[in-house]
Formats: C-alpha cells, sequence, structure tokens
C-alpha cells in the first residue's frame, strides 16, 4: 500500500469510528482528561496541516489561521491555545465546518502525495498515521466516557464488536531467568523515540501470568473488603480511594444487588470471565498486594512478552515512565511528541480492544498517571 | 387573547430565540451560571409537564421519567437532578430529542386547555408562562456567553435589532421629598410572591439620575485608574478585581488600542454614548463611589420610576434581596420559586433590552449575586 | 476618669484576658477568621503607634518599622501586610518580645498623654479604645475556637465567671405598631460610624420575643430532623449544611449519647434552658422557618430593644448591612473601618457574655457573614 | 558504645537541635510538609513509646493515650490521628508538657535498657534510632523554612556551622564501563528495607561529574532565561513554574539586584562556588537539559560514588522510587514505613549538610516528591 492509500484508510477509519454519533455527541467534555470528538478530529487534521503542508507544500494556502489556536494540543513551540478545560465549551467550529476543514486538507494531502514525498516528509507522514492511530484510541475511550456518564447511558452501537480472547487454560505462572535481556525497538518499521534504543537490562528470575486477571477474581477482591483496607494500597492510592469513594472499577454499577458495567452497547450485565478493565494503578497495584504478588516491570512483560498472548487491556506496569539510555528529544514542535511527559506516570504495556490493529508491538510504550481508569486498563500478575 | 393562544405565543418565542443556533450552541456550559439553551427549552417543558400536566391532566403519560432527572432545576421538592455543573456533560437527550419532547407536552397542553382550567390550574399556568419568558431572557444572555466566548467570536444573529432609547437631555437629578412612600405589587394582573405585598416605607429626601450611565463616563473611571485604587471598592469588591484581574466591563476587549465589545453581531467598536452594560455590583458601586455619588436603594427607584425611563439594562440596587413585610413561601416545590434566595444577593430593577416585552414591571425585584456581570447590567446613580 | 486613665484600663483589660495563656496558645491560627492572640495584642498596639504617635507625638521613635507590615489588618492606606491565612505561621516576633512593643507603645502614651490632646487626637484616641474593645472579644472568640478544637480540650480558665441572665416568664410576644420609627445614634458619647445619622424608618406592626431561643428548644429542630430537611433552609445555607456536615451548633459534641459542649471551663454538659449560641445565620434563618416565624430586622430590633433584656448572645437579624442614609466613608485609612465591609454581610444586634461590659448600646451594628458561627450567635423570634 | 548509650546520644543530639529556638518557633506549620517542631520531639518519643515500651516492657504505665492521636504521623494501623495540615493548629501540648513526655519515656527505656533486649527488640531500637536521625533533618529544615519564611528573617543560630566540602579541581567527568554492576545494600550494619536486597543491574557506558553545579552555574541558568523557555521543562514541571511563578531556588531573594539566600544565620549574598542548593526535581531536570546533559540514575550514581565526594546535598537522580527487587513490606505497622511511599516519588542519593553524621550510606534511598524544595537538594550531572 502506497503512502496515498495508507493516509486514506487512517483517515477513513477515524470518520467510521465517529459514524454512530449524533452531532451533540461530538461537543461535549465531562472531564478534563476527555477531548470532544470535535476536538480530535480537527486536531489530527491540523497535525497534517501545521507539519506538512503549510512547511512542505508550496503554495498551500492555510485554511483558517484561527484553527491553530483552536486545534492545538500541546504544542507550546506552535503557539497559544484554547486551555485543555475549554475545550468541551467551544460550540464553534461546527462539527460539520470541522469536516469541511477534514476534506480541504485531504484534499490538498492527496495533491501534495501525488508526487513521492522526501525521507524526511515521509517519516513525518508515518508520525501523522500513527498519531492519528493513537487519537482514534482516544476517540473510543472518549466516547465511551461521554455516553457511560450520561444519566440514560445510551449505547454508541449495537453492532460494536468486542473481540473476543481465550484464555490460557493453564493457570501456572511463566518462568524466565535470570540474566541480560535486549529490551527496545529494533525493527526495520516505525517505532516512537520513546522505544529507542534497543539496550541490555538485567533481570532477576521472575514469573509472569500467561493471562490477565478477570472481572470474577477482581470481585473477590471487592467482597474481600480491598477497598476498605489500607493495607494494600499506597498512600497516595489510599487517599485516591477516600477522595473518590472508589468501590468498584468505572463503569461498574451494582444494579439490585447485581454488577453491571456500561459497555459500547449500553449498561449490561458483567461478564465474569472477561479481563477486569478500566481500573487505575493503584487500583492494579492493590489488587496485586492483596494477592501477595506484584506487577510485572516493563521489561520483565517484554521479556516475556512472546510466550503470552496480549491485546485486550492495556497491563500497568511497575516500570515509572522514564527514558531510554541515550533518549534525546527530537528539536522543535516533533520534540515535544513524548520526552516532556516522562515523570510522574506508568508505563503501560499490550494494546487494548479499541486500539487500532496493527497500531501497537511488543516493544511499545503507553503511558498514563497513576489514577486514570477512562482508558482499558488491566492487570498482569507477576511474583 | 385567552390562555391557549398565550401559552402557544411563549412557546413559539422561545423556539424563535434559538433559530439561529446551531446544533451544537445549544450543548456547551462555558461556566457555571450558563445553562445550554437546550437545557432551557427542556426545563421550561418540563415545568409545564410536572406541574400541570401531571398533576391536573387525567391520563396524561409522563413523556420519558428520566427527564425529570435531566431538566429538574433546583427544585428540592421534586427529587433528584443533574448537578448545575453537569449540564453542560450531556450530550443527549439531544436536541432534536427535546424538540420531540416539547412538541409532545405542547399537543397535550393544547388539549388540555381546550377546556376551560380551574383557578388554580390559571395561576400555574400564567406562572408558567412567565417562567418560561425568564428563560427567554436566559436564553439570550446564556446564548450571548456562549458565543461571546468562543475564541472565534461568531455573530448570533445579523438581524438582532437592539433596541434605541434616546437619553434625557437634561442630566440634572429628579429630586424626590422625605416622606413615606408605598412601595410592592397591588395591581391586577400577575406578579411574583416576591412583590408582594404593597407596604410603607420611608425615605429621606434623595436625588436620581434620569439617565443610566454611558459607555463614555465609565470609560473616564477605567482611564483615570478607577480599577486600580482600592478606596473606591468594597474589601470582598477589590479582592475580586484581583483574583478575576478585572480591567474593563464583560466583554470589553482592547484591540489596537481601541476598545471593542462583543455583541449578538459579533465584535464591534464601543459605541460611548451607549449605556455601560455587563457589569458586576461591585464595579456599579466602585462606579458611584468614584463619583462622589451612590446607587439607589430599591425603594428609591420605585418611587422614582415613574419619572424616568428604564428598560435597556437592569440597574443594580443598594437594596439587598430581602422579604417584604409579610412574605411567606407557598407549600410544596413552587414554594421554591423565589424565597430560597434570599440572602447574599442584591436587587435589580428595571429591565433589559433582552426581557421579554411586558415581562417586567415597576415593582419587579430581579436579583443576582453582586459578583455576576453576565446580564445585561447597568448603573443609575443617586445622591 | 481622664484619657490617660481610660488609656490603661482599656490596656489592662486585654492583658488580663490573656492572663490564663500559654505561649504556644499565642501562636495558631487554626481558621483563617480567627488570629492568633499574639497578633490581636500587637495589631491593637499598632493601631494607637500608627494613627496617634506617629502622626501626632513629635519626636517620637517608631519601634520597629517591620511590624507595620507584620500588624497591619486589613488598611490598604497603611501599605503591604502579611496575608491573613499567614498570621498562624510567624513565630516571630515572639509573644515577649510583642509585650515589649507595647510596654515601649504604652510608656510612649503615657508621656504624650500628660498635656491634654487636640480634639482631633480626642476623637481618635477614643475610637482606640472601642477598637481595642472589639479585639478583646475577639481575643475571647479566637481563644475558645483555639483551644474548643484542640483534642486534648484544655480549660481557658476554670475561674471565668459566665453571666446570667435571668429569661422573663411570661413567653408571650412583645407588640409594637405600625408607623415611623427612628433609628441610628443620637446620643453624646461615642458611637462608630455606621450607626449614623439618625433618621426615620416606617415599620409594619410586628411582634418580638421577650427572650432568646434556648438550647432546649434548639435541641426540638435537632431532633425533628430540622438539618436534614431542605424546606426550612434558603439554597445557599442548604449548600452550606451539606459542605459542612452540619448537625448542631458549634462546639456541641455528642458523647454517650448526651450533648456536650465546649465552655471556658472545658467539655461539660449542655444547659438546656441557656440561649442557644454559636450557630450561624443560616441555622438561625432556618429555626426560625421551622418555628413558621422569623428572625426581627435590625430597625424592629432597636425600636423594641427598651422592652426586653439583651446580652449575652449577639442576635443575627434579617438586615443585610447596608449604610443608613448619608452614611459617608472618613477620608484615609480610618475611612477603611466599617464602609468597605457594607457588603454580603448580616447585621447582628445586642452584645454577648464577652463583649467589654459598655461597649455595646441599642443602636450598635455589629456584622458577620451568613456562615460563620465562632462569635457568640444566638436567635430571637419575631413575626 | 552499647544500645543505652546510643540511644542517650541520638535523644541528646535531637534536643541540641532544638535549643537555639524559642517556644514560638516550636508551634507553627507554614506549609503541610514543614511540621511544627514540637510535633517532631513529639512523635520520635512517641514512636518508641508505642513501637517498644509499650508492647515490650511489662508494666509500663502509657503517659498519656490522647498523645497517640495527636503523635500518630502515618500508621494507619496504629488508629486515627490529627490531618497532617492541623498539626500547626494546636497550642496544646505545650513545649514544656512536650519535654515532660520526653523525659518520661527516656526514663523508662533507661529501665527497660537496663537488661540487653533481645535480637527483635534490638532491631527496633536500631530502626528507632535511624527514625529519629532522619527526623533530625527535618528538624533542620522545618526549622529553615519556619524562621526562612518569616518577613523578619531571624537567624536559627549564629553559632550553626556550614560543612565546607572543597571542590575537585579538574571538571572532567569520571568515565565508567558498561556492564553488570551490583547495587543495594549487603553490609552487617543497619539499612532501610527499601535498600535490599543487593542485585544486579545492567548499566550503558556513562559519565557522571565529580562535582555538584554551583550557584555560579546556575545563575548562568536563570540569566540565561531558564525559568522562561518550556523546551528545558517537562509538561508538569512548565505548569509547576507557571503555578508557583519561580524565578530562582527556594529561600534566594534578589535584593537591590544581588542575589541573596536565607541561610541559618539569616539572609546572607549569596557563595557563587557552593553547590545550588533547594531546588525541585523539576528545575535539576531542567537544568540538566539546558546544559544538553542529565541527571544520572540511582544505579549509575551508586555505581561511580565511590569515586567523587557527597555530602552537602541530596542529589535528585533520574530514578523513581520503587521497589527493589524481592522487596516486601514487613507486617505490622512498621511495614508502612517505606513502602507505601513507593509511587510517584523521585529518589535522592548521598547526603546533606544537616544529616546526621554517618546516617546516609552509599546504598541510602531518599525520596521526596518532584515538586517539593525544602530539603537540601542539588544537582550533579551525567551524560
Amino acid at each position: 500500500m502506497d503512502l496515498a492509500d495508507c493516509y486514506l484508510k487512517v483517515r477513513k477509519r477515524t470518520e467510521e469510528i465517529c459514524s454512530p454519533l449524533q452531532t451533540e455527541d461530538y461537543v461535549v467534555q465531562p472531564v478534563v482528561d476527555v477531548s470532544p470528538p470535535k476536538w480530535h478530529i480537527g486536531h489530527v487534521t491540523w497535525f497534517f496541516e501545521t507539519f506538512i503542508l503549510k512547511p512542505y507544500f508550496m503554495g498551500y494556502q492555510e485554511y483558517n489561521p484561527d484553527y491553530n489556536y483552536v486545534f492545538n494540543s500541546y504544542y507550546e513551540t506552535v503557539g497559544n491555545r484554547v486551555i485543555r478545560t475549554d475545550r468541551g465549551n467551544l460550540s464553534r467550529p461546527t462539527v460539520a465546518e470541522i469536516y469541511r476543514y477534514r476534506e480541504y486538507v485531504d484534499e490538498a494531502m492527496a495533491s501534495f502525495l501525488c508526487e513521492a514525498p522526501s525521507a524526511e516528509v515521509k517519516e513525518l507522514l508515518i508520525l501523522g498515521f500513527n498519531h492519528e492511530e493513537q487519537h482514534q484510541e482516544l476517540l473510543y475511550t472518549d466516547i465511551k466516557y461521554i455516553l457511560g456518564h450520561n444519566p440514560l447511558f445510551p449505547a454508541y452501537s449495537k453492532e460494536y464488536l468486542s473481540p473476543k480472547i481465550e484464555p490460557v487454560e493453564s493457570d501456572g505462572f511463566i518462568k524466565l531467568n535470570e540474566g541480560i535481556y535486549e529490551v527496545g525497538f529494533n525493527g526495520s518499521g516505525f517505532c516512537f523515540d520513546n522505544e529507542l534504543s534497543r539496550h541490555k537490562v538485567y533481570l532477576n528470575a521472575f514469573e509472569i501470568s500467561p493471562n490477565l486477571v478477570t472481572n470474577a477474581e477482581y470481585l473477590e477482591f471487592i467482597n474481600g473488603g480491598g477497598y476498605h483496607d489500607f493495607r494494600h494500597w499506597h498512600a497516595e492510592g489510599w487517599d485516591w480511594v477516600k477522595t473518590n469513594k472508589a468501590e468498584a472499577p468505572l463503569y461498574w454499577h451494582l444494579i439490585d444487588e447485581e454488577w453491571h458495567h456500561y459497555t459500547y452497547h449500553g449498561l449490561e450485565q458483567l461478564i465474569l470471565k472477561e479481563p477486569v478493565c478500566h481500573i487505575s494503578y493503584f487500583e492494579a497495584y492493590a489488587y496485586a498486594a492483596w494477592k501477595g504478588l506484584r506487577l510485572p516491570t516493563e521489561f520483565e512483560w517484554e521479556a516475556a512478552a512472546p510466550l503470552f498472548s496480549w491485546g485486550k487491556a492495556w497491563e500497568w506496569t511497575e516500570s515509572s515512565y522514564l527514558p531510554y539510555p541515550g533518549f534525546s528529544k527530537a528539536p522543535g514542535a516533533i520534540g515535544e511528541y513524548n520526552g516532556k511527559f516522562m515523570v510522574n506516570q506508568k508505563v503501560l504495556r499490550g494494546a487494548s480492544e479499541v486500539t487500532t490493529p496493527g497500531h501497537s508491538r511488543v516493544t511499545y510504550r503507553n503511558f498514563f498517571q497513576t489514577n486514570l481508569r477512562w482508558q482499558f486498563t488491566g492487570i498482569r500478575l507477576a511474583k
């Protein structure tokens, strides 16, 4: 598939994700971490316009200079922007206007891609595809939050298909020996700068579970008083529990003494054998502590990943999100992509059911703050 | 005009106010005091459904029990409700769904009003009309806030006509003598419970301006350093200035050293001879103090009102919003209408350019907190 | 008694109030409204130094210029000052140093008062006495808060004598006729600027209770679910109840199912026939509403005061704290004394058991925000 | 030295640190991280009483059960406690009472230590010594904060001697080869549980500076606009700069265009060749980024530590505070010592000028949140 086709394919998928939405669903921002879907579709468009069309496409006419202010996410290099908490306060540009903007940029990109791009542009293009794929996942998680926190609990789409992953039968842990392992990306395709460079780490012998923790197992923790016993929690996690009156994963509702959860189909009964999902790092840690076990480090995970299947929920690791040896930020706005977030966040490995297929890989480093739950986040145990 | 016609007329005006809106404009809540327009059109509908159709229209089928939760404003009697700050987080029900709800209730009301209603219902109906008229004004002020705080500064409607009021030529003050005056409603038409009952007050001799303070006059205060001299302000007002970095009325923008303000037509140059508008009580008080004058009390205003014209901006008075002698709350939800707000608010008298014609009157008592500016609020001086 | 003797008497009383304190009790500020006792004794001293010695005593040597920063309360005219919430963060100057400062200023005042002061100075002196008397009451209430919120509940002094006021036997209300009454100060002694000038008000016929509401009566409100029924409360008061989980007056503790309260003698059993005290305006209003009655206005109170006894608790009135007709602030720092607080506060009339004897009078206007409870505040009913 | 002598020595040093204080200095808590000195001296005493005397000294009579509530720091196992932000609101127990408590416990400990303690008790005793030594450092840093944030800038003690450390002449970096290194404690003396167990890590080749960054070097960063260029900062660090209006390290003051800093002797001119101190992790990281370098990891630091001198300022590392392989919390209250803080904090290595001599060691892991500056924290660069 050539780059123009890749471009079209990526862009089309974004629109497909949004196709079940009502106009109003595009607009709201019920919590700071969630962005309005219309902001996402404008922002990913602005990314191609700002980093490819404006600098590299001679004669390109910027669609609307104000959009730079509206759709810049966090690039200080590119200038001022709507403060994050205000994204949901903007009724304009309208959804239709943003789709027109999208069309305009897509047409310009089509013209631009008629000729083979330089290596430099190609690299930016592929970054743009991966960037849009990240926002595809955010669209899914943000839409779930928007509809799942509406008192009417509307379905996103009854046709949404949740992927099935069969658990491994044996529940014995996988054992790996002590020794030097290599981690980090060294393939030939695309990777983010935070996966580079491949380097050696020393791991002690460890064991890791072939399966994710299930809803059934997590319910034992809840029913065993896990949310009411400080001993399982970090001090900061225990504060989080009390401040948020946390009693169960996000989206769980106890209705007539039966646990339900909000899904893309609306409120449904909890399926016990599925992996527990939408938990914070604090909860993942507390669950593991309650079991007398622990979370794997990101390097243990990477070393063992060929030995288990992964992919329906991102997996919290014990590792903080830090630069690999030799990491350095690219100059300019693109350099703001990863490095500046490398503090006070935890690495997640794997992929979730709403990660764009093919987007993740064994060396991929996702990262979030320890209190967040709106992503599809689960638990794999180690010891 | 019979009640059914009145009903239609009131309802139609609400829809006309909303007709220039895009769907997205109906959804957002950029600040807690502003409600999404779709919430307003649902709430005024819910008012007729809850207080008239459900208790008095035999066989009426409630449209959707969940709407009680969504569209209740502050009636504790009626049950739980979406917390105020969450109104802008709800993408559902959609605008189209709310208009369907509106149609459903309008049809039921039409049937219900085929027969002459009882005196009790008639009273509730007229309260419902006045209630919807109040929300018509809120629709105007909330729409102004929503569009006027958008970085694109979109116009509401180029056809919007701002009423013109010619200032009185003389700027001499109107003098009234010391003595007993009667205040409060004693007419035969509708009034709110907070205007009752008519009673005597003793006023010292006072003088009151026939005109409102203009933008030109207020600019002298700004240019004279009024926002930087604590002596003109209440201690609480001075805190407000510093916390909010207030430098000018709401909607004012200094562009290339010329003052502009956001209007329903978009950003426009300030018209100097128009009344200053969108100021807090703190600013009204500070302006008067800077002039060596003061604001009138609500009783001075009422006594003098027949001697001047009023109506393009609500006028802050020095009076706190308190019950009149003999005031008592009605039992039940309707009793929550006014009385429970009678603390820490100031009375405003008059009417604004977006008050529904005929809605206000000389005894009308509007009220807001001292820091608010999104209503059309201005200054009349007294001494 | 001449002015020098008055000065000594006022100053001595301040020191007597503090005599039971430990050094540590002088230092802390457990809540923003409470000031550390050492701040009070420095501030009242600074008042005499700043407004009398520095401008009027030729050759007076300022004790320490930094104290201007430390002991200024809210006089913007006088310059910068420690922000209010930081008063309890200052370990220096020490208590001993502040007493040395006090001695230094007292000696200078003694010299200064050897000669008869001018009329202008005399007026400031008497303001200074009244100012220090106000801080004497604040010392009592702040000490009560500091010790009463300590987990050890230490007594202030076992010798503290609470004044007894015998209730009037009859519980019939006192009736006053409709008509014009005069309110405000017109005596020959001292009064604050907010009591001036005497003027006419028109009152409707009203009735007022000869006694304050007792603990026994207030307990009926508590036991009757008063804190759990929104209908008795202002909307803002109901928010206050829920936010603060209010269930009883300040200082009340339910221990083994018996109500106790913290007093200057430590924790003691509640005396049922005493006036209820340490309640907010919100609670006073709600109690009255629950009884189907109301609070008097400050003018009703003043008109009726000669007919009842008052003085063990300040009495919340329904009146907002507003300027009297013709009120104007004095120029300079002294003008900041009262006027700038005339917004969003309620007037209290009477006096409390810790008001300096002779300090209050029938026209005296005390004022606090509607949520505050650390003053000795009670309820008199009207209808 | 036997255990009884060790006990006396540790306890005596705490009292010596406090000897220059005024009573008032013991009481205040100007910011949540700082505890009142009287709380520290009570808390370390409570530690011996709670974990040694009460469980192991037969017949021991608890001094005052309320002290358990007052002096518990964060041990959930031991029960409720004064919330942290309230420590500075407690005037009682007084300083004298706390010293009496201290004497009482010291006497009991003397009796208890007449007989040789069991191995289990001995371990707790040594933990108690190390615990008190940690609070000795906190006493120093908290006293500095209390006096250094007082507008009078009082000296702690003119006799305080700041240790001198001569910088290494050469400014070439120390080079270490790639390979496996061992880290963690394996000596025979005391260590904290977070230093265990010794284990292998793989390090890439790296270079590390023999000296800490000096005030002169850090001034270049300030003068070069380092606090005004987002590119050097983490996103969260940049927010911190803007929210706190950070322009220089804590305790620095620009007076008449010369940099001064608060020291234990009062305000003094900055000494340019001394290590920069009292900076947050965010600042350490930004400085390194501005130089095109980075901070060392805690393992690089430990591997290289024998090759440089350390000890006048704690050194921020790039490493997050995480458990070592095989780490597990002790059961009971003692298990709350370290493990529950292993999230969202950074490791600091070395020691500071106020660390009790002999307390730190090459494997010692100190830890603080990334925004804190009141500890003596500095920068060592790596590449």
